[in-house]
């Protein structure tokens, strides 16, 4: 399986013509054939710069290059569709070991050439390309990838950054173990940058967060290798996992982090629940949340998304909950989510699996079917965010009418602005976006940041999170700038100045460059 | 009530002589009558140096600087007995609302005057004192006490840092909402006091810490008020309230946080199991920690301290264990926790509660037996830690072994060294030993200094965390320094110069004054 170097995921999973012809029925007024996928030899790199040390894992082979410019959001996508890599990095580093990670760094310090860490390249916010002047490096870190020890008793795992999911839970099998962290973009992202990015998991209550799964992590900066001790939990000042955790690459390269480890779960039930609007199920949703019960999943499609997934056609929204247990039966559990359910107003689906089943798949295919709707000139994003339960209804509503008229404005017509909830709070809930519209060749990128911006816009007023678990990147800077508290930001630069006193690790993410 | 200067809580609540005599029969070797309490009026305070602005709430009170001079370590209580208040506060500073606590650091910046926060003052390591020469204040919050605001449809609320633990609950218990975060100091620590130190609650498992109760906070730094949005989760950067959670007053005063409310519970169930030694209690401890059961109780007390308390008197370790739920009825949990210990060879009580609700009251009642024992020159300390699962029977052993071996070294004869679990963790537990030993009157101090050098050695050498949730202080300062690694220390150094330019926050306190 070969990875695609413009789009998401394997090559042999994109979409073929016929079928980006057929999704564009979807939406009026998209061109009748694809745009062609450029022959990566067609495409013109920029020569590369720096006086590259034959002593350092360090290629500028094109091919390299090109899969290393941008990240995988949509505008990455048109950018790479329309043969723009304008901005590739001038070398690509493959370091093999945390020496080679070391040794780049200060190489790279020494010689002013700017940094950019990269796991799987699968960020949708501008987080592993530079838009600046600087000569710069990607640090591809997949060849860290090796599980070096398991604590089968403590139930945890010392695991390389640079291991990529299916990498990382391949060699955790033989112990019964997993990690069991699941973000859609699961098999092309990385455990580094899962810690990076402060990712959100598969478990939609409870621990799901990468956050709550890290014992300790040991970060090479390029003043030194950090190191935090491995601990259930401790009082002992701020955390300092805590400063790494969601430093985008800014402070420094996750090279092993000890993680917390599950026993496979052997009990698993789900069923869906349908509910004639959205107002009625986020009451569900929400008494469910209070309530301690902790389904494993517990994902709340509105009735475009339910209806766009093939979960369901009545134009219900459809909750999905999932209860799952590796030490206990899980059918009372189950019973007491779906009485719940019931008693607020939920009909319990007859086929208790489907629903689920056929999210799912339409889950892992949709970074695909996004490809090969951009080849048809169509605009389609996500926006994903987190509110506090007194604003959810409202937040619905108003990026539905709103991001809805931008789109009308933006576009001459109306697209589909579908929400799911991919993670639930007792105190709130965790919507999650997706706009399809139709683009105009060549305007695709511009009309999406205007509908962005619009989107950005209600959060903010609304006080919600500009990001949830996609980070901030370089196309959130603006919403998080509003989000972050002053105080805050300026000891942020002042730990960026003492950790990376040369500025050259990922500049322009979360802290503007000096 | 009158809350006691020299010694834990109310006065009412301390031990009478007699008790105290009857306590030490506990040990051999201690005095026959138990130091005298001095009176406040023959204590003498240092002068007050500083000219105090009339427009600002300070006060030079005796009493009020005596009781803000230590917090309440057992060396705070022997050094309060024997009437040594040398390192008092200047003056105690008593603002009414974040103006006035705004104001009082502008004052102390331009003044160049300590300031040290104070909550309830229950600090057991040094956090609310100053061991320098500058003219201090003792910053008492406990006049910001209100429950500002309840949002009961996301179950969070807006209180202010300085309501005690009993003063929040009151005004939560007419909306039915509680935050029931209930650290063995709860009636005599603050909402902000927890936030500064990273403070542990209740439950057993779970979200017991104050860091996951937080939903955001509010911080006036010298340089500006920090405030984070309200969120019930979010991936935008590094957490900014993470980096105030464990700073321990030396980065800004909290005067105010909305925290996560739950339902308060309807259903409770509790159950004790015995077992014949620690190893086999601590398979069955770490069985049910990574069950997914989460009880809400689930505290492990090994033999001495099953004792002490009353738990047991037949040389067995006693885990008790409790289930609650606002929502759903809790047997069937119960159940599977006590089928889970007996699979394990656990017996399982017959008086169902007796054993739990021996413990609650002789836990709440320690500190002053603690303070009775001090006034009959016993050293009476505790060393609480943790760490993963695969050290903890080596930790136990070892702690017992060399604490013990210390006790015996120092104060010439053999003491307790008791242990329970006050937390566990899917990937560890929380050891908390308490130590009793006959002092030499006039030389307590110095030999609890001795045992707890030997405690910490043996923490730092099995990599268990210097503290779980009593924070650093000024006491912890050499095993947290070991511990913290050092490019986090570095940019702690320089947020603290960032966000505390005149260096007048609690100095020495995490890191060295500057």
């Amino acid at each position: 399986m070969t990875r695609s170097w413009w789009g998401w995921g394997t090559t042999d999973r994109a979409l073929p013509d016929g079928e980006c012809v057929e999704l564009a029925a979807l939406l009026p007024g998209l061109p009748d054939r694809p745009r062609p996928v450029p022959r990566l030899e067609d495409v013109v790199l920029p020569t590369s710069r720096p006086d590259l040390p034959a002593s350092l894992p360090l290629t500028t082979d094109p091919a390299v290059r090109a899969a290393h410019t941008y990240g995988k959001a949509y505008r990455d996508v048109v950018r790479a569709l329309s043969g723009d890599l304008a901005g590739a990095p001038d070398a690509v580093a493959l370091p093999a070991d945390e020496e080679d990670v070391v040794r780049l760094l200060d190489w790279a310090g020494s010689a002013g050439v700017v940094v950019v860490p990269f796991g799987g390249g699968s960020s949708v916010v501008g987080g592993v390309e530079y838009r600046g002047d600087r000569p710069w490096v990607s640090m591809d870190l997949t060849r860290l990838d090796r599980v070096l020890e398991v604590d089968p008793v403590s139930r945890a795992a010392r695991i390389q950054g640079g291991a990529l999911g299916p990498v990382l839970e391949d060699q955790l099998r033989p112990s019964g173990l997993t990690l069991r962290h699941f973000p859609q973009s699961f098999e092309f992202s990385t455990l580094g940058g899962w810690l990076a990015t402060r990712a959100g998991g598969h478990y939609a209550t409870l621990h799901t967060h990468i956050d709550d799964l890290v014992e300790s992590m040991r970060v090479v900066t390029p003043v030194g290798v950090d190191e935090s001790w491995r601990l259930p939990g401790s009082g002992a000042g701020p955390s300092p996992d805590r400063l790494f955790l969601g430093s985008e690459g800014t402070l420094g390269v996750v090279t092993e982090a000890w993680m917390r480890l599950q026993d496979r779960p052997r009990h698993k039930a789900s069923v869906s629940v349908t509910f004639p609007d959205m107002t009625t199920a986020i009451t569900v949703v929400r008494a469910i949340a209070q309530a301690g019960l902790h389904p494993a999943n517990c994902r709340l499609l509105d009735a475009g998304e339910a209806a766009l997934s093939g979960a369901s056609t009545t134009g219900q929204c459809v909750l999905v909950l999932g209860v799952e247990s590796a030490a206990l039966p899980v059918q009372g559990r189950l019973a007491e989510l779906t009485g719940l359910a019931r008693d607020h107003g939920g009909a319990v689906a007859g086929d208790r699996d489907s629903a689920a089943d056929q999210w799912r798949s339409a889950f892992l295919r949709m970074p695909y079917v996004r490809d090969g709707l951009a080849r048809m000139s169509a605009v389609v994003e996500t926006v994903e965010t987190a509110c506090t339960w007194d604003r959810v209804d409202e937040l619905y509503a108003t990026v539905q009418a709103e991001v809805g008229a931008a789109v009308a404005a933006v576009t001459g017509a109306p697209g589909l602005v579908n929400c799911r909830f991919t993670h639930v709070y007792p105190d709130g809930a965790a919507p999650y976006f997706t706009v399809i519209a139709a683009g105009r060749p060549g305007s695709e990128v511009a009309m999406w940041d205007d509908v962005k911006t619009a989107a950005s816009e209600v959060l903010g007023r609304l006080g919600a999170t500009i990001t949830h678990h996609h980070a901030v990147g370089r196309d959130h800077r603006p919403g998080y700038d509003r989000q972050r508290p002053e105080p805050f930001a300026a000891a942020l630069r002042s730990v960026k100045a003492t950790l990376d006193p040369a500025g050259i690790l990922n500049p322009g993410v979360l802290i503007d460059p000096v």
